[in-house]
C-alpha cells in the first residue's frame, strides 16, 4: 500500500482555497501512484478555527467542502479531518473527527477522543470526546486511525486517564496513522519526534504522520510530517515551514534502511527566524496585505523585525519610519539609516518634535507646571504610534508591533505607542535571542548594522537613558523570565534556584502588574512553549506575585 | 440543622484579604446560631483564578489559608471551596474541590464532574472531573453535595453525558447543597432559579445554593444566593450585588412557606446599571485606585459611562476630560458641561486643534498631499488617548472606556484612540440599551442632559458627520448583531429571520473584519450572556463571513 502524505497550508474557514488545495493534491497523490492520501486534522475548515465551530452554518460548510473532496477519491483513498455534528442528545455539539472516504463515499469516521485544553488548546470547548474506537480496512491492511493528542498520552504523568490506542491494538492493526494540527514551537520538533518513536516501539507498529503547515495568526505550523518504522526508527522527516507531498511505499517502511532523505534538522535560533518569516508572510497573504510598515528607532528589536519583515514581504514592501526626538542620539538616526541602505527597503522620516511640543502646549493648563516624568516619555513614544498608524491608514501598510519578549514581560513599552500593531513580531523572542537573531540575519553579510547590536539598549525617551537604569541586565532577566514564564515557577522555586530574593520579587511583581498592557498588545507569533496571548490566560485584577 | 450561607466579595489570588473575610464569616454565623457556614465555589483564591492554577505555589497557598481557616471551625461546621492537587498520577493535576471542615478538620472533600468549558468558562483547563461521589453525614442528615455546574446537566439537551445528582440520590440524601460561582448576565437569574428549581422537584429535595457576589475584572457575580424547598418552590432570594449572609434552619424550609423575605426582582435594565456600578467599584477598589478620567464628548456613550463612575467611585473621583475639534458642535461642549455641572465632577477642556494641526504639518512630507481621509480621523481620535492617557500618567487616575457594543462589534470606533482605556464599562451594552441606561439614570432627576439623548448619534470626526452615514439605524443594527453575536447565527439564518440580505451580510462582515481591533481593546464589562472579550474567542486570520 502506498500512503502519500499531504503537508498543507490551510486557512481557516476559506472553504473555497482549502477544498481547492486538498482536491489539487489529491490529483496529484494519485499521479503519485498512491492508494492512500493522507490530510491534517481539521484540514477542510484550518486550525484552529475557534468560535467559528459556534456557527451551524460554519459545519454545513465542511459537510458540503467534504462532499466536493469526495468526488476526487476515485482509485485514490483519503483521509481528512475536519468537525462533525454529535448526533447524540447528550455531551457537547462537535466530534473533531477524520473521514475515511473511498470510491467516492465516507467509509469510516474516526473522532477524537484526548483533547488538549491547555495552553493555546481549547478542544473542550467544542468537542465531544470519543469512547469507541476501532480500525479501518483497507486493501487487506488495518489501519488504526488518529487524531494528534490522541497518540500523546504516554509519559510517565498522563494528562487524560484514557489512551486510545490502548483500545486500537486490540484489533491488531497493521500501520497506525495520526492526522495533526501541531503548533510549533523550538522546543516541539524533538518532543514530537520522541512521542511518535515511543508509540511505534510500545505498539510495535510503523506510524504515519501528518502536520499542518503555515500560520494562523499567531499559531504557526511547522510541518515536519514524520515517518516511523515498527522499531520506533524515523524514516522519514519531511520539509519544515513549507508544503510538501511524499509517497511511501507501507512494505517499504517496514523492511528498507534509510531509503527517505529526512531533512536537515535545524538550530533553535535558525527554527525562530524561519518561523517568524513564515508567519508574517501568512498574516499579510492570508488578511490579504502585502506591505507592512513599522518604526525603526535604530534599536536592535526594529532592526531585526525590518529584516525580518524583508524576507518575509520583500523589502520593497517594506516602509520604516524613523521619527527622531530630541532624545534620540545621532547614532541612532545613522544606525537606522545604514540598515535601510543595507536593505533597500522603504523609508520615511517623520521628526516628533513639533507635535511634542504641541502637546506640551496643550496639556500645560491641566498639568499645573508639574514636572517632566513618565507621562512625557509616554507622550513621545504614543506620538510614534500616531505616526506609524497614521502612515498605515493612508497607505494601506500594515504596522508590525516590534516589542521583545522581555519588554512585554516586564511592562518596558507604552501601550498605544509602542505596543501598538497589528501582530507582535518578536514578542515571544527573549531579548538575548533577538542578538543572536540579529547575529544569524548578519550571516552571510552585514544587514543589521554592528553598531545596533553592541551598542546599550535604550528607549531614548530622556535624556541618557539605558535599559539598564531600570531594569537588570538582560543575560540576568531572561533566565528569571525564562524560570517564571516558561516553567510557571513561582517566587520561591526561582529563589530556591540561587537569584538574588530581592530581584525575583521584583521582577515578578512586574511581570504581573504588566498583565492589563499585555491584554491589549497585539497577537504575538508563538515560538516558544509558552507564549503571551492565547495560551497563557492570566487575571488582571489579582493579587498574588503583586 | 441551621445552615449560613455567606454570599462575599472575594479577590483573586488575595490569601490574605479572602481569609480574613471567610474567618469573619464564620465568626458571624457562628453568633448567628449556625450549625454549618457554607461558602462559595473557591472562594479560598476567588474566581476566576485562570493560570495562576498553573503555579504550584499558588495551590500551596490555598491549603495554607485553609489551615488557618480550619482553626475557627470550632461548634460550627464550614463548607468553602478551593483547587486541589490531584494525587493520582493520570488526568489533569488538580480538581475543583470543596472541603467540609468540623471540629476544625477536615472531614470530607468532595469534587467537581461538571467543568464548564464554554464562554468565560476554561474548568477543564486546569481540572480533572469527579468521577466518585458520596453523601456528608453531618448531625444525623446526609448532605448533597455539589459544585455550580454539577446541577446545570438537566436540561433537554444536556451538555455532559453524567449527572453527578444521579449518583448521590441513590444514598439516599436529605439536602443538596451548591455552591458556585455562577457569573451574571442579565438573562441568568432567571436561569438560574429554574434550574435549582428543576433539581429540587427532580430529586424531591431542598436546595441551598451560595453564588459569589463581586467583579473580577470583566466578570461579575451577582450573589442572589437562593433557598428551595422540596417542592421546587423558592424560600428565600439573597441579595443582588452585595454581600450577604444569612442562616436558615433546615427544617423550617420544608415545613414554612414565606418565611425568608425574597429579593425584589429587578429589570434587565436596572440589573445592568447595578451590575455596571459594582463593576467599577471592585476594578478600582481591587487594583488599588480611586480616581477615574475618561473623555466627555457630549455623546451619550461617555456620558452614561460618566454617570456611573460617579455612582461607582464619587463625583469627586471623576475627571472629565472635554477634547473638542474643529469638527466639535458647539452643542457637544455645551451638552458634555452641562453633564458635569449636574454632576459635580472634575473636568478639563483640552482643544486639540493645535496638536491636529502639528501632525499635519509633520507629516505632509510623507503624505504628498494627498486628501483628508479615515487617517485624519484616527489622528484626532488618536490624540484625544493621547490626552486621556497623560492625564492618566500625570495623575494616577485609571482611564475608562466608553464605548458601546454595537460599535464595538462593527468597528466603529479608533484603535488606540477611543478605544483606549483600562476597562470598557458599556461594551457590552447596544446603544439602544445605552439610551435605556441614560433614561434609568434621569429617573428621579436630570443627570444626562436631555439634548445628549435625543441628537443624533455622531462621532464629529469630519464636517456634519452622522453614525446614520455609516450604520444603519441602531434599531436594526442592534438586532441582527443579538442575533449573531448573542444567538451565534450566521447569516442565512438571520436573513430567513426577514432582515435585509445586503444589509446582515454587510454587518457581518464588518462585525468579522473588526475582530483584530477587538482584539486589542479593554476587558468589558460582561452583563450579557455573549459579551466581547475571554468569552468570544473569533480567529482574526479567518475567512469566514468577511
Amino acid at each position: 500500500m502506498k500512503i502519500a502524505l499531504a503537508q498543507l497550508n490551510y486557512h481557516i474557514g476559506n472553504f473555497e482555497a482549502n477544498t481547492q488545495k486538498i482536491t489539487e493534491h489529491i490529483q496529484l497523490a494519485k499521479a503519485k501512484g498512491a492508494d492512500l492520501v493522507v490530510f491534517a486534522e481539521l484540514a477542510i475548515c484550518g486550525y484552529p478555527p475557534r468560535d467559528f465551530l459556534e456557527f451551524d452554518e460554519f459545519i454545513v460548510l465542511c459537510e458540503d467542502a467534504v462532499q466536493e473532496i469526495a468526488k476526487y477519491c476515485t482509485d485514490i483513498a483519503c483521509i481528512v479531518g475536519l468537525p462533525i455534528k454529535n448526533e447524540v442528545l447528550q455531551g457537547k455539539d462537535l466530534f473533531n473527527a477524520a473521514y475515511f472516504i473511498e470510491a467516492g463515499k465516507v467509509k469510516a469516521v474516526v473522532k477524537k477522543a484526548l483533547l488538549p485544553t491547555y495552553d493555546v488548546f481549547d478542544e473542550y470547548r467544542y468537542f465531544e470526546p470519543a469512547t469507541q474506537f476501532s480500525c479501518i480496512e483497507f486493501q487487506g491492511k488495518k489501519i488504526a486511525l488518529t487524531i494528534c493528542e490522541d497518540l500523546w498520552n504516554i509519559n510517565d504523568n498522563p494528562l487524560y486517564v484514557s489512551n486510545p490506542m490502548d483500545e486500537l491494538i486490540k484489533e491488531q492493526p497493521d500501520v497506525m496513522i495520526n492526522i495533526a494540527a501541531s503548533p510549533f514551537s523550538y522546543t516541539h520538533d524533538d518532543e514530537r519526534i520522541q512521542v511518535l518513536a515511543d508509540n511505534a516501539k510500545k505498539y510495535k507498529l510503523p506510524v504515519f504522520y501528518v502536520n499542518q503547515v503555515g500560520a494562523q495568526t499567531e499559531i504557526i505550523f511547522d510541518g515536519g510530517s514524520l515517518v516511523f518504522d515498527a522499531d520506533g526508527e524515523m524514516k522519514a522527516e519531511m520539509k519544515y515551514f513549507e508544503e510538501d507531498l511524499q509517497v511511501f511505499d507501507l512494505d517499504e517502511v517496514e523492511s528498507v534502511r534509510n531509503k527517505y532523505p529526512k531533512s536537515e534538522r535545524l538550530t533553535d535560533i535558525e527554527q525562530i527566524h524561519d518561523a517568524l518569516v513564515l508567519g508574517i508572510k501568512d498574516y499579510f497573504r492570508k488578511s490579504g496585505f502585502s506591505k507592512a510598515v513599522l518604526g525603526l528607532s535604530g534599536g536592535i528589536d526594529s532592526a531585526v523585525v525590518c529584516a525580518l519583515a524583508c524576507r518575509a514581504l520583500g523589502s520593497e514592501n517594506v516602509m520604516a519610519v524613523l521619527m527622531p526626538s530630541k532624545f534620540s542620539s545621532d547614532h541612532s538616526v545613522q544606525d537606522a539609516l545604514d540598515l535601510v541602505n543595507n536593505i533597500d527597503c522603504m523609508h520615511e522620516i517623520v521628526p516628533i518634535k513639533e507635535v511634542a511640543e504641541a502637546f506640551d502646549h496643550i496639556l500645560a493648563p491641566a498639568f499645573k507646571g508639574l514636572p517632566f516624568n513618565l507621562t512625557e516619555e509616554n507622550i513621545q513614544a504614543r506620538i510614534r504610534g500616531i505616526i506609524n498608524m497614521a502612515m498605515s491608514n493612508k497607505f494601506g501598510y500594515i504596522l508590525l508591533n516590534t516589542s521583545n519578549k522581555s519588554e512585554c514581560a516586564v511592562g518596558y513599552g507604552t501601550l498605544y505607542g509602542d505596543m501598538c500593531g497589528a501582530i507582535g513580531v518578536i514578542g515571544d523572542v527573549y531579548k538575548m535571542q533577538v542578538f543572536e537573531l540579529a547575529k544569524y540575519i548578519n550571516k552571510e553579510r552585514e544587514i543589521i548594522p554592528v553598531n545596533t547590536i553592541v551598542k546599550p539598549p535604550s528607549a531614548e525617551l530622556r535624556p541618557d537613558q539605558k535599559d539598564s537604569d531600570s531594569l537588570p541586565e538582560y543575560e540576568i532577566l531572561d533566565k528569571i523570565l525564562y524560570q517564571h514564564i516558561e516553567k510557571k515557577q513561582g517566587s520561591k522555586a526561582i529563589i530556591a534556584q540561587g537569584f538574588d530574593e530581592a530581584l525575583v520579587q521584583r521582577i515578578l511583581k512586574m511581570v504581573n502588574i504588566a498583565e492589563f498592557k499585555r491584554y491589549q498588545t497585539p497577537p504575538i507569533l508563538r515560538v516558544s512553549p509558552k507564549a503571551f496571548g492565547m495560551g497563557r490566560r492570566m487575571p488582571i485584577v489579582g493579587k498574588y506575585m503583586v
